[in-house]
């Protein structure tokens, strides 16, 4: 979910939308009621006295704190390389098409190019999604190039291969200058690398063990806590528990959802308005319209 | 704001302008009655003394400590990519005017594309700020171009269209050798880039949750302050909790105001300075003196 | 180990596969049935007791976990750069088959480059792996070049020599223009970086007394452990001293794991998977399925 | 300054030249002295005793030590990047002049353009030190290019401009092909980017707000910490109190010295130095020793 | 000292070579005696009780944590920058020689320009060290050009500019088209950067400072940890000082050393074996074995 201004000071501490209580809000009950009975039966499971204090948790906890500190910050780098990576997929095709305007002597075939580029980037939304925009191709592509693009393993390199033909083409016909071919290969390179890395990011999460030994010490921590705040806070302890849980809970479920940016949580990139963000510039160049909706804003989220 | 040369260490101490204060001025006023509130009433709410003492604190403060941290680490990497950012349409802007005006065999069309770029400038300046340039433009550009530009929906992008146009005109003339043509290209390559990048800075903030969860423990860890301390330190409560929620909170409000740096926050990038340069530097390669006035600086704030 | 989809949070807590847990296991039983004994004797050895508290496990746990966490940084920094560099060789790949099928006058030629840029990702792999891929081979090179490869002390670069000499063909028979040849290039000095990138992480690890000294310190800390908290806690101390080492244990394993990316633990990265995606995707561009078998899942580890 | 070779570790508990300490040692005293009356007094002003203990000050002390880090690493990241950049002209002018000197047909005009670059990197280093270099520039360029250069605003881009006219002018009269000036204008690219990179840390210093309140903080948490420190170490506490606020005093400030590395501060960048250097490299490669004096060392300190 | 496989975990444990304790083990003696001392007179010095306990320590240990885990990072990152920079050299010379063998009409030229490469590898190698190569340049070189890159200030550049007359010769006989050439010259651009960037970091340390403030603060902290623990946990005061001292003194040698790669300490990079690999790869690819011996492991150190 993006949210661009910057709301009241008051309002951010009230706001439920946009927060990830909901996805915590089973666990962080469970942790509040244990909490709960613990402190009404004064530590004691089964008439047995737990003899836990602060000492051992603010040995853990700062512990803790380093390391989710540690997949928040690996979590956003993901999602932020994510990001740029779409940004110089916009880059790198508007280059594409401004070249493909004005610096061939023939600019009227710039067009098929830039409906390929669109083709390329719906492409590459709907591999990171796994999912199969056969109807959606079919704005941009002939019935020859969707059929052969859908029918490929990798079907966003296939959608670079038709540029690079467009490209061979034009070449072989002097309608663009070898040096300014190369002038292009450079924004197809740039495309290749944002496509192999996007392909990186979705298939190659942060190792696992980081993601349970982490939702291990953090569930950990916050069951055993009660028992250390006890004797020292009374029965102040469930307020206190349920504050140091939220605040955990939710960093690591946010952790969770920011490491797979391309994924369909409320905080993964609205891929589908990026997309067409994309097309919509590259088409505006020919004067054109785009030729998907603009995509909705569903329960305050932008897809 | 920009300030340059570091004061003198007693001045900093207690100058008001440029610090964040008037920010979280009432959110601090707030804080500091509670804590004076609780500390008169010996941490009794409604007779009922409230049983927390520092160990929560201890527990919660590094955390606090450490996320707040990251998120401050972030907001900075933010602004100062947006700073390299428009460095980077400096320097490329540079590049493309000096190739113009030196490696065409008509160095008398340079002044069009230096034209065309001072307008680019200006226009992403705009775009980032949500601002229309009209009347500004027509500095730059003739009608017709201005028209084209003002009705787009990504003017800046349609700027540099301009500018491979120029480009191409020459190159279709052989003014220009196709691989002195392709280093042009690699200079509009890197506005492209620059444009695209401040573009998703503008529109993709830090996720949202995270400066909800940051926001309300900075909050709720102040306002439980008071209580935490009392029975450590007494009468001195007030003025720890005061300095602390200074601290905490002038650093979340710098967070939230470094990562969105375009926008009309004292610190924040100064965008029409910053435009104002580059335009100077292009002009002054074909002699003449910027055409827009030179941004005056209001109350110590450079925009 | 790939692990894709996020489990169940409750899952998450008692999964044993993927978890790092087996690695570590000797060790952390050592350590669980020492403290055991210890509590047991009441801190006693040899009936003296050992006269520590937890004042100096508070001052030496953080910075252990400060100095774990650097290490950790480091490591994974390591593997991602590793995954990154194969990402290069699957997109430099890519776009050196796309110009080859498309911007040379003798399309036909490209098969062989394509072969030999799969030779080039399975060298690769074996060198990086220590292994020799004699048979392997046969299905992308001649009898001669085969032979020549294996021969060499650095067969993947000498395979680069290849691809490079089938360049110089086409440029010397006029099949590619000059600066298109010179846009090829800047695809094989990617793939050049790309080798000299994997050989550097392969032979160049964190420098051992890093190793050393986080080693001895997590060690003698978990060992200690006991003695400092038995006074505080009582009964409760293996459970605790448990927790604590098998946090502190598994991320120092974890660390030690991805230090070397491209070795054979659970966790490195999945060479032979990587080495068949990238030539399933250059032989897709010329209509044939891959020639090697896709890998199996073994253990639920993608190798 | 520059230190090369390490010293012995007693000596470096000793040394004072390099230190920071004449910079911070008005506060240092002052906070030595009052800590020194407020143990002499038992902490009591004015016969009030000042409840203070040792609680908050572990509350603050890490928060405080958590942010002069990131001060640090930000302000060190300048440093260097900074450097870097220096780093970077170097390298760029010695790959044009190598150019020059091999890739012409008439190389005897290379000289000329050895000389614009020496001139470049001399009013780089008076841009950023906002001096006016009219004596030295006389050595390097005729009397026309140095009225040209000192009456720009921007005098180091404009030095930029000499070079591309000379290579501008070597194109057209047919003395370097048009592909080799491309790659002239690689190297150029890199120095306008240089450029532009010091002119953005010179003119973009830290947003002033961080320096406020992390000064702010250090100094309060100084004036405080004895009446911290009093009740648990009684006469020891100017001792401590002097160790801890050397520490803080002594990174803050050289946080603050190193955010501009452009100044003139004892660890700023040696900028006659690298300039000189520069120039050796260059006049090297065509026989002729440097025209300016190496700079010396004043005070230990390299210029 | 580059360890490849991972040891046993007991063997760590105790391992002694690859430790950096031979070069704090005076140091550490000298703390661990006088906490022994301090331990049996009670803490009292000349009569006189030292009033210190664990407060102040635990204030100021983790402050000293953050910073020496910062001069860490920073000391690693120069090291990994600079093996980064000698990858980087592999990979060009490699790309440079490739190139030279496959793309001019004349190959048999390609074998001058590998010696040159070998001879700029083995200066750079010796102008890092600030040695004199003469007797092994001699293997590469003839006696002219070896003459006239030992008197040279910065023999590296010169054996750079060595390939660019070689470059320019086949260019302006025509072997070599003029896009081709240019191609060539983005690999002797990445060998200056190289280049400039191993000098930066041979020449210019992390400021002195640093290294002062962070090694007085360990120092003084170890000395006087054992008055501050000596209350808490009596007579295990020593072993916990030297077990504190140990990771404390060997974090601080090991950035020393680490902060320049470049040196002849134990964990610096084995340049004599990096330089050779490079030799080796290029002379392979003509045929040849290297002509300088295989560097051997002294006292298990690869040099």
């Amino acid at each position: 979910m993006i949210v661009r201004s910057r709301p009241h000071w008051l309002y951010m501490l009230f706001v439920l939308r946009g927060s990830i209580l909901p996805k915590i809000a089973p666990q962080l009950t469970i942790i509040s009621l244990f909490s709960i009975v613990v402190t009404a039966l004064h530590g004691q499971i089964l008439h047995f006295k737990v003899s836990l204090n602060f000492v051992p948790f603010s040995l853990i906890g700062l512990t803790l704190a380093i390391f989710l500190s540690f997949r928040n910050s690996t979590s956003y780098a993901r999602y932020w390389e994510a990001r740029t990576l779409w940004s110089q997929v916009l880059s790198a095709s508007r280059s594409t098409a401004r070249k493909a305007l004005t610096l061939t002597t023939h600019p009227a075939a710039a067009k098929q190019v830039i409906l390929y580029l669109c083709a390329f980037t719906h492409l590459l939304k709907h591999q990171l999604g796994n999912t199969r925009p056969s109807k959606l191709l079919r704005r941009f592509l002939d019935e020859k190039d969707t059929r052969r693009v859908l029918n490929a393993q990798y079907p966003a390199s296939m959608a670079l291969l038709l540029v690079d033909e467009w490209l061979g083409a034009r070449l072989h016909a002097q309608e663009v200058a070898p040096p300014v071919a190369a002038a292009f290969e450079r924004n197809l390179d740039e495309l290749s690398t944002a496509l192999a890395g996007c392909e990186r990011i979705a298939e190659n999460p942060i190792p696992f063990p980081y993601s349970i030994i982490i939702h291990r010490c953090v569930y950990l921590y916050c069951f055993w806590l009660p028992f250390g705040l006890l004797d020292a806070i009374g029965f102040m302890t469930p307020v206190i528990v349920c504050f140091v849980a939220y605040t955990f809970l939710a960093l690591e479920a946010l952790g969770a959802e920011l490491e797979n940016p391309f994924g369909q949580d409320p905080n993964d990139l609205p891929l589908r308005f990026l997309s067409w963000q994309i097309e919509g510039s590259l088409l505006e160049m020919i004067g054109e319209p785009p030729r998907t909706d603009k995509p909705g804003v569903e329960k305050h989220i932008l897809r």
